[in-house]
Order: structure tokens, then C-alpha cells, then sequence
């Protein structure tokens, strides 16, 4: 298998794009993203999308998005894994280039979930879960997750001032991203006095629904220095899965496949946890910023909470997570979100971040996560 | 690359099968193809389904099936191109192997469509094409590829005995096919007097609406030895896109995704359509066999019609088209169909066609589309 690096990335600021249909929010990010690498013309591309037949009656995005991008004919693959869509199209760019298939091609991830109702987006998104066990009785996302914010809380005494900490670290890290739908800062007050939405989770526990899209194009690392901008290199890639409902799993309080997609990646890259100078993970609600971290080797088992508290996590700390402001502040169009992690990372370990720039970052990691866990991709990238 | 053969195939009688939920057929076929192949531990698998948050209200199929298959963890992807979504989710599985990632890899195809009404599943088809420009106009696929009849007729004087033709070939081959969902004969009066669709399409001429799943396995050529049947070597694959929208094609009576497709699957496999012992391909509707017919270079433009009158196309003809009795007769569970090729030109390939057998096959293609031809796969396989 060929060496890999991303050699452009580009998204638009996103929110709610009421102006802007699917197909020109993707075209948009896509072609910052080519902009960035300095190309006009692409080999092959991926699409990550969870759920445009269900948000907008569309599919067959592959080969709209390569049309409506002046890309006709070629190759354009739509990929699908709830939330994880976007980083699994990223893999699935992976590994085309890998595989000496193709030399330039563009892993971009969409969703366009504010033209329906709200009501409506809720069961968009709960077919990521187990409709015929789960959804059937009614519970959605903001509900499975509160079920291992529970367990989590139960077993480890993690506490609500805990996953507050969390939210707060991840719009203070917003704050500083002109691409971020809700880039103000929030209090642990105002965490903890929000909207109860599923026991323990409040509104402000919750990442929002969003239009957005984002892109990266991926060539052979031996082929970089014919680009504009410095490359960074793709170490590891690891994927795995998980029963999709919770019920079927030993234990709530940790997440198997984000597990075993870390341990692929870690291996492939031939680093741990601790040489990663700052992680992107999905924190589509608080908690799973938590267990994603202890998941992720990061923190022992139970210490994630403590360590939000602590400050460990923060722009400054040990180990900073989701310097893009994360899910959370970020925002959360599903299909777009893996690759956002990349660009965000891409961007920093060119020295690019700004004033959320972690210092001296060299290696960083994208974990992006389906449903309540039932697939996870893992990416670690890398200074070349 | 390395070289990538095919060791097993499955797929369950096709059908209304109302008493299975998509999980269930899913699963029921991949048993069959690790059956027989003789394995029971997969390293990767990729899931082909067009719409089943439209069809079924569930996404994150690669998670599901994998688990529901007791292959809980390994990586699983869903990939979608509308009705190609199964030839796309073959070509990944060869990628996966071919790259070097993955050793066992199951590539399985599904689509549940029966348990919504018809008028629904019309809905959930349309998503294929371009809504905000086709759809939104109330136009269908019946109507879609009545213009490309139209169309065809008016150019190359193709004729409605000619369209009829494809049909009752297809049925015949399919009256030899135990999985097939409509096995009855039917003749060309039968056709041309069956109740209209979308001028000059009658009922007849369209596939149908159906519940299946079809699964193969793939591994690296140089281990198939190690298997309990022999193995078919995939020797070419091509993937292309097109507007998904008919009206930004400069002709409706070629399909440019095919040509382009088949033109890299001939290239990488260093041979040309005539040297095809027979062809399993996308008939969709009676147009859809003519017209792909010429675009895979089988025959000239405007000869595709002339041909299936002829019996050129009959299994014992000299370029024998859907031996399977092809989607109008076995059915068209979209995201199944592709795989189902793969079934069929394995089974065949192995001296397995029972009274279908195409005499001496020893090289064949399989072509599948999406919407009306706005993606295309091809695969060119081969007796070891």
C-alpha cells in the first residue's frame, strides 16, 4: 500500500444555510478544498451523507455532487455510517489512493438537516439507532445517551458539573472559529440551568442540528511536493463496529468499536495515546466526549470526567480535544462532521489554527463515531 | 494490487418476502455465500442498500448487518449509488482486497421495498433522480426511461416488438431460475398488450418491485486454494458518473456512464466485449438492455434492438444477455441486483448454471446502474 497525505481541506462557516440547498453547500466546501490544494481536476471522490433521502428526498449523491462539481464521469462513491459517514468517506479516499487506484481524490461529507422540521430531524437521526428495538419505543439520541451518561455517572461517580466542564471547554475553543455555528462562550451555570432534554443531558449537553459540509483531497505522500501546500501525512486509519443498539452491548460506560478502531490506528501508526499532541472527537453529546476519551486510551477508565474538570483538555492543557470547538459549538450536519475533524487537524498541524493554534503539534487524531457507538473511525494524521 | 477472486455467492429465493425484515434476508443470504465459500469469520464487509431510511426508516447498515451476521467489530460499510449500490459495494470489497487491507471480505447487496405502498416506494425510487429538477416535476422512472425509448426509437427506428423481445428473453431465462420472482414465461403479444406505463412502456417492460439480498465473498487470488470451490478472477472493474438529471445529457439514446465504466473494466482486463461468452446487465426496464447493450460496445448503436429480435441475446445466441432472467424476471431489490449479477456469472463461470448453463463461459461482465444511468459499475470476471 502507497503512503497517503492531505494536501487541501476547506469547509464553509456552517448553521442554518436556509439559502443554500444541499448540492451547493458540498460544491461550496469542495471547492475551497481544491482551491487549497491548488487542482482543478479530481481522479475520484467519496461522499459521507447519513440521511439525504430522509432530510431532503435525495440520493444518489455520488454522482450529483461529482456533476454539480464540474467533475462529470468520474468515480464518486456515496458512503454511509450514521454519524461516522463523513470520517468513513475519508477512509474510503484512504484507501482508493493506497491501493494505487486512483492518485487525487476528494473525501467530502454534507448534510443539509434544517429544511424539515425538528421533529422530523429527531427521526431522521434515530434511524442511526435500532429502529425496531429502539426507535419503536420512542427513544432517540438524546435518550441513549443520557442511559450512559447514567451508567457512566453510576459506575464512576462522574459528575454533572463533569460533562458541563465539557460543553464549556468546547465553546470557549468555538469561540475562536469563524466557522463555528455557535461560536459563544457558555458557564457551567448556564450548562447545569439549561433545558433538560434526557436525564442528566440539558440542552447545552447537546450538540446542535446544522447545514454544513466540509472536504479534503488525498494524493500519494510522494507526489506532494507538486502541490501548494505542505502535506500531512495519513498514519493510521482504523474502523470497526458494534451492535447499534445499546441493549445488546456488555457495558454502557465504554464504546468496543471506538476501541477497536483506535488499536487499528494506533498499530498502523506505531504510536499510543500518549504521542498524540491534541485530538478531534465526536462530541455529539458531553458524555460521549468522556467515554470517547478514556475509549481512546487518553485517560484510564472513569477519569475522563475529571480530567474535563481539571483542565487537562483544554487549548492549554495535556491533551487538548476538539480545538475546532468540537460537535458541540461547532456544530453537527452528520455526514460532514468526520471530515471536519480533519481540516481542522490538517490546519494545525500546518501551523494554520490561529488563535486556537495548539503549540508544536506534530500528530494528531480523528475519531468520529456513528449512532451511540455502533461504528467508529479513527485517522491519525501527521506533520510530514 | 494484488488479484482478487470470488469464492462464494448466495442469495435467497427473490420475492415479497413479507414475513422478513431487511436484517433477516440480509443475513439469510451472506450464510449462503460464507457457506459456500467454507467460511465463518469475515475481515471486512461492505453493505450495497439504496434507500432503507425511505424504505424501512433505518440507516447504519454496515453496523447492523454485521452484528445481526455474528460479525460483531470489523470494519462494515454501507455504500449507496441508487440502483448501482450493489455493483459499488462489489467493486469496494475487490478495492479492499486488491489494496491489500483486508483478506476475507463479504460483499452483500439489500433492499426491503415491499413493506411501504406503492405509491411510497415510487417516492423512495425517485430519490435516485434529480428531485429538485426531475422529481419535483412529478416525473418517475417509468417516465424517465419512456424518454430514452422515445428517444431511441426516433433515432434508430428501434420498434415496440423490439422492446417486448428483451422482456420475454429475460422471462425465459428467468423460467429457469429458481430464485427468481416472476419464473413465468410470457410472449411478445403478452407485452405489447399488457397495461401502459409511461408511453411506449407497458407494465411488462419494467422490473419489479421486491424484498431480496445477494452476497459474495472475496479474497486474494492466491488464496483461494485454500477455499472449498474454485475461484472466478475479477480481472476488470470500472465505476463512471453522469448528471443524474436527463436533461443536462447532450444524448438520451447512450449512456456515457456505462461506456466509460466498461472502457476502464476492458482496459484493465485487457479484453474487449467480444471476447464476452455472455452478460449480465442492468434491464431496469425492456429500453434500459437495448440501450446498455450498445453502450457496452456488444453491439453497434441503433443494432441493440435488431439483436434482441433476433435471438442474438438468447442463451443461445451468439452474445447471450441475462442468462438470470435478469431484473425484470428474477426482480429488482436495488441495492441486491449488482451482487446478484456476481451470483449468477460465478455459478455459471463454475459449471453451475443448471439448465440455463451458457456453453464454454469462461469470461463474463456484469454491468449495473443507477437512476437512469447517471452511475454505472462494470466487472469482467473469469474462470481461474
Amino acid at each position: 500500500m502507497r503512503d497517503v497525505a492531505v494536501i487541501g481541506v476547506g469547509m464553509q462557516k456552517w448553521g442554518e444555510l436556509w439559502a443554500k440547498s444541499a448540492r451547493d453547500i458540498f460544491v461550496e466546501s469542495a471547492l475551497l478544498a481544491m482551491d487549497d490544494a491548488g487542482v482543478d481536476k479530481i481522479d475520484s471522490m467519496y461522499v459521507g451523507c447519513m440521511a439525504p433521502g430522509v432530510f431532503d428526498a435525495q440520493e444518489h449523491l455520488g454522482s450529483l455532487m461529482a456533476d454539480y462539481l464540474g467533475q462529470r464521469n468520474i468515480p464518486s462513491t456515496r458512503v454511509e455510517s450514521a454519524c461516522a459517514s463523513g470520517g468513513l468517506a475519508f477512509r474510503m479516499a484512504y484507501m482508493d489512493v493506497a491501493s494505487g487506484m486512483h492518485d487525487i481524490v476528494l473525501a467530502g461529507g454534507v448534510e443539509k438537516m434544517t429544511d424539515i422540521s425538528g421533529s422530523d430531524a429527531t427521526h431522521a437521526l434515530a434511524t442511526a439507532a435500532d429502529m425496531k428495538w429502539e426507535g419503536v419505543s420512542g427513544v432517540t439520541f438524546p435518550g441513549l445517551y443520557a442511559m450512559m451518561a447514567v451508567a457512566h455517572m453510576e459506575k464512576y461517580g462522574t459528575t454533572r458539573e463533569q460533562l458541563a466542564h465539557v460543553a464549556v471547554k468546547n465553546h470557549d475553543n468555538g469561540s475562536m472559529n469563524s466557522r463555528a455555528q455557535f461560536p459563544m462562550k457558555i458557564t457551567v451555570d448556564g450548562v447545569i440551568n439549561s433545558v433538560k432534554v434526557a436525564d442528566p443531558l440539558n440542552i447545552l449537553d447537546c450538540s446542535p442540528i446544522t447545514d454544513g459540509a466540509a472536504a479534503a483531497i488525498l494524493v500519494p505522500a510522494d507526489m506532494v511536493k507538486k502541490f501548494k501546500k505542505p502535506g500531512v501525512k495519513v498514519t493510521g486509519s482504523g474502523h470497526a463496529t458494534d451492535t447499534i443498539a445499546l441493549h445488546d452491548r456488555e457495558d454502557l460506560t465504554t464504546l468496543a468499536a471506538v476501541n477497536a478502531a483506535a488499536e487499528q490506528a494506533y498499530k498502523m501508526a506505531g504510536k499510543g495515546p500518549s504521542d498524540m499532541d491534541f485530538v478531534e472527537v465526536h462530541d455529539c453529546f458531553t458524555i460521549a466526549e468522556i467515554i470517547v476519551s478514556e475509549s481512546l486510551g487518553l485517560f484510564e477508565r472513569g477519569k475522563g470526567g475529571p480530567a474535563a474538570e481539571s483542565g487537562e483538555t483544554s487549548l492549554t492543557g495535556r491533551m487538548p480535544i476538539n480545538p475546532s470547538g468540537g460537535l458541540k459549538s461547532k456544530g453537527h450536519p452528520v455526514g460532514a462532521t468526520g471530515i471536519a475533524q480533519v481540516v481542522e487537524i490538517t490546519e494545525q498541524l500546518r501551523g494554520e489554527g490561529g488563535p486556537r493554534q495548539v503549540k508544536n503539534a506534530r500528530v494528531a487524531l480523528a475519531q468520529n463515531m456513528g449512532g451511540s457507538g455502533g461504528s467508529s473511525v479513527v485517522h491519525i494524521l501527521e506533520v510530514m
